[in-house]
């Protein structure tokens, strides 16, 4: 099983991702526990090059998304790939989703651009995904206290209210993969909420 | 105008574009000289990802072809359409038909994910593209003296006799832009070749 968890900053991913894994753990499951960009040592500089800030040198939206999209391959290919092939879960930490949300519905670059990207570079979707939402300004809140920010962290409130919507789109699209959590329950709510959807005793 | 420079390792590309480039000068000719991968600060460090060699970590044919992509993107849209437009010329060192070339004819990667990364992120073709053509043993033994091979350096002869049969495919299909140099000639009859297809005077 992939299973992959989306939303905006700090509004909890990593938090219920542990708690999933350690419950796999816990159940005798193999598990892997991996996140986008990055997931490989390539794929993490690659992410190294999308996090970090320059000012002067502005990334195009076009690079931007091609960067991802290549971390996104070598993740597949050295990580999620052989891990399904050997049965194993696979908890990640953003995927394809992402791309879209942030991308497509925050930078405004086309949704073309991005399904051929998808159509082409992404042979495995995940099987679900939990999408958490909360209003950007609880997530922001709870991430505040984490120090620096990254070039994603450093954009404004509506560029955030346009990924959460653009998470909304997807959500709308296909509410068998994605799964709606409402994020500003407490962390064993959140948790309670998302083993819900997933059949394992 | 946009002038490209192609051929397997060693032909002698770096040489004729210096040579051109001192030219265009010697012309009165605003000129900009640039390379890929690479271009800009960013797209340099993509660069580096694509040369380096880690033998823990094989590189995916769809990554290589994404980080190409993405420096392709930011080098184009920082340096090579500015510079158009302000009306200089600009003479880069390989550019797309190096990812036909090496990825397609080379590693095997199929052609239409090349030709839709082209259709979707390379907005500008050169006008001309010199292909310095000469046997790979040619250029092997003259590149030979720089020291240390980097991650394509390191391939074989088989695979770059499948880089020039790329080579030789576009200038096929395309000899209005391509035009084949015998680069087995000295220095200054290859810049004499490649002059005859310019018109500076
Ligand atoms: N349901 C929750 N209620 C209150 N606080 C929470 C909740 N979930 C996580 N937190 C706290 O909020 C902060 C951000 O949580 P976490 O790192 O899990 O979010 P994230 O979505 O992974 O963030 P990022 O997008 O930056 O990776 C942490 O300090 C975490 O302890
Ligand atoms: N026409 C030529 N005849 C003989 N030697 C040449 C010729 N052109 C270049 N050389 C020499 O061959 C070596 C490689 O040339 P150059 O660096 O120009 O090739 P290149 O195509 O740019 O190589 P690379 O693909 O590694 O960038 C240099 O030492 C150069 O002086
Ligand atoms: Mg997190
Ligand atoms: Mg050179």
């Amino acid at each position: 099983m992939f299973i992959s968890f989306e939303g905006t900053e700090g509004v909890g991913k990593s938090t219920l991702i542990r708690k999933l894994y350690d419950h796999f753990l816990a159940h005798g499951q193999d598990v892997v526990l991996t996140r986008e960009p990055g997931g490989t040592p390539l794929a993490e500089q690659i992410r190294a090059l999308l996090l970090s800030v320059n000012h002067d040198e502005q990334m195009s939206h076009d690079t931007e998304l091609l960067l991802m999209y290549a971390a996104r391959a070598q993740h597949l290919q050295q990580v999620i790939l052989p891990a399904l092939a050997s049965g194993k879960t696979v908890l990640c930490d953003r995927f394809a989703d992402a791309s879209f949300a942030y991308q497509c519905a925050g930078r405004g670059l086309s949704r073309e651009k991005l399904q051929l990207l998808n159509d082409n570079f992404v042979s495995k979707m995940p099987d679900i995904t939990f999408w958490l939402d909360a209003p950007i300004e609880t997530g922001m809140s709870r991430a505040r206290e984490r120090g620096a920010l990254d070039r994603f962290e450093q954009e404004k409130v509506t560029f955030f209210e346009k990924v959460r919507a653009g998470y909304q789109e997807i959500f709308e699209k296909q509410p068998e993969r994605m799964k709606r959590l409402d994020a500003t329950q407490t962390p064993d709510q959140v948790f309670a909420q998302a083993l819900s959807y997933i059949d394992i005793e």
